[in-house]
């Protein structure tokens, strides 16, 4: 039952950058990496069945642990047989902590040493989340990859703030080391914080390395700070990083910060980013995002992208999926989440090809210079 | 090319009812009837997919002229080669004529013998169609079964302003019959009105007979009179029907009021229920409907309907789709669309097998029991 256990098999290292080719093992099949994760929050990738998931060629998916324990609630997971079974998704799943929302979406919460104390976003009833609860509701789940609870500091923020959160954030992810009930199913990743403090990341980041995760995440990146700056945190926190284990940057999942992740050595990527503005009527494309909602669409009778070969392009014009998003549709969304994330699931595909060619710079110069992107 | 040409071909008549066996030929298929119609208002059955409507068995569906008039407009559908281009389906497709909608939607309306001045539901703006324009519009649209422009008229009404109507829809028939430029690709269907007055149905359905349209449907029903009224006026009108033309029951689509209609010798139906409802969180089973939003459903890990084999009974339980439903997931929609069109094919589907064995009372005895009708 070799198969069943946690394993990340790094096959190579691209030449002339930091990108790596490799693989990940787990109790629910195999992950080509760099791999781009699409979320389903609530257990449903909106708009998607697991079969279009699958014809997608997506690999794993990204739940979240504060909404699920919210709404249906982590025990009735449970007795569903745990969340693959609930969602009908027999690939690997991946649970964040609910550490993240819990700062984001919750406005009066309160954080102490034990955890924190938050209001639902669904009622306003009080609840509790510390390391062991994180720990409790995630073995519910059953994810194959789960995560530490962590304070993702806000952006901007003083550094002795960010210093006493990357503090506390060691601290839980021991306490949540020790609550893993399933560790030999349930693999739990390490999540790096430190905003955009140089010294802050490189402590917090030796320290995790040493606590000895399977993985290991950045966090605390992607939550308004430049472009720059968060390609900077990447590079300074990736030397500090355990080769031998998978690198996954949290929340991101624009098609540039794909190509800048796998360069700077990551090998995972969730966000929300394609369903989301799917369901707002704008698609990505080989030439740029495109609002087909827009007039101008009303009568181009072509494909949403030319050089795209997916079931949507195949088959439906901007014209009609335009005239969908006018018209409030279902099948608009369906069509252009569809799209979305098999172009960013198809873009991971060119990214490992290129690795293993070892022409990742090329591939980005070419993919920018058309996408519309600056180099 | 004789495939291409529209046919109907009556197989038998069961023993002890008025119920046929028979099947349609058009230029996009077979159509085996009676037949259950899916409705697909805007150029899409809300929700699903073309694949997924074959999936589930639906031969032929419908779409509303008065809706995609007024959205995307007839001459852009023509311009991307006709319906069944623009959405994607290549099976047979029925126009309406858009009078239903006229009369239904649009409050500002007059009415004069060339046809109706009415303002959008949309943008308030105004329009006119009468049955030429209304043969423009569905040839515009492509359809392998048009319908008459008609007036339905409301119910209930008074003798005299139902006799008026009748009479002014079958003048409008003939300038129908006239006004359709593509009569070996596109059958025109005559339009049976009458309210539920059994003198003005039987001298209206005689007329319409001599004007010798490929098919007729009943209209003027399923407004809000009692069932046992509808079903009186399908008897009266049946006898004056020809038995070498399908026939039609517009509207209709409840489970009892499919079997009740090819028991009365209807061939064709159609009705939003299906997804309509299924939107709302209603589903249809084998033992009656079932709000699987409602609470008691909770923790029910079993099918929505467990005699049911489609692809949402295989694969999900009642506890995940009400989630979904609370959730607001588009994928609750979809699930619950997807099983009720199954529901309803299936059914159509037992109707033809009882037919064929001449015991199509016993099953409504048995369905009707089972469903939780009365008899």
């Amino acid at each position: 039952m070799l198969l069943s256990r946690f394993r990340y098999e790094l096959i190579k290292e691209e030449k002339h950058t930091h990108a790596r080719l490799g693989r990940i093992y787990t109790p629910h099949g195999v992950i080509e990496t760099p791999v781009f994760m699409p979320v389903g929050t609530q257990a449903t990738v909106k708009a998607m069945t697991p079969e279009e998931l699958k014809e997608i060629g997506a690999e794993i998916i990204l739940s979240n642990t504060y909404h699920l324990y919210l709404r249906p609630g982590h025990e009735l997971v449970k007795k569903a047989g745990g969340l693959h079974s609930f969602m009908h998704w027999d690939r690997p799943i991946l649970t964040d902590s609910g550490g993240y929302q819990v700062f984001s979406l919750s406005d009066l919460r309160e954080i102490t040493q034990d955890g924190v104390y938050f209001k639902s976003y669904l009622d306003g009833s009080g609840h509790f989340i510390g390391p062991e609860k994180a720990m409790e509701i995630e073995n519910a789940l059953g994810a194959d990859i789960i995560m530490c609870f962590d304070e993702c500091a806000p952006y901007p923020a003083e550094w002795e703030y960010v210093k006493k959160s990357s503090d506390m954030t060691i601290e839980w992810a021991k306490r949540c080391k020790a609550g893993n009930s399933r560790p030999d199913e349930q693999a739990l990743f390490g999540i790096l914080q430190g905003g955009l403090y140089k010294d802050i990341r490189i402590e917090n980041a030796k320290r995790m390395a040493d606590l000895d995760f399977p993985g290991y995440s950045i966090g605390g990146l992607s939550v308004g700070e430049p472009k720059d700056l968060m390609l900077d945190a990447i590079e300074t926190v990736e030397n500090y990083m355990p080769k031998n284990k998978p690198r996954y940057l949290m929340g991101v999942g624009s098609p540039d910060l794909l190509i800048e992740g796998a360069i700077r050595g990551i090998d995972m990527f969730d966000c929300v980013l394609p369903t989301r503005i799917a369901r707002n009527g704008t698609v990505l494309t080989s030439h740029g995002k495109l609002v087909v909602r827009n007039a101008q669409y009303a009568e181009d009778f072509t494909p949403l992208d030319s050089e795209c070969d997916c079931y949507v392009c195949r088959n439906y014009t901007r014209a009609y999926i335009r005239h969908l998003f006018k018209a409030g549709e279902i099948l608009a969304a369906r069509l252009a989440s569809y799209h979305n994330i098999y172009f960013l699931v198809k873009l991971m595909d060119k990214i490992r090809e290129a690795i293993k060619e070892d022409e990742l710079i090329e591939f980005k110069k070419e993919f920018f210079a058309k996408y519309g992107y600056e180099l």
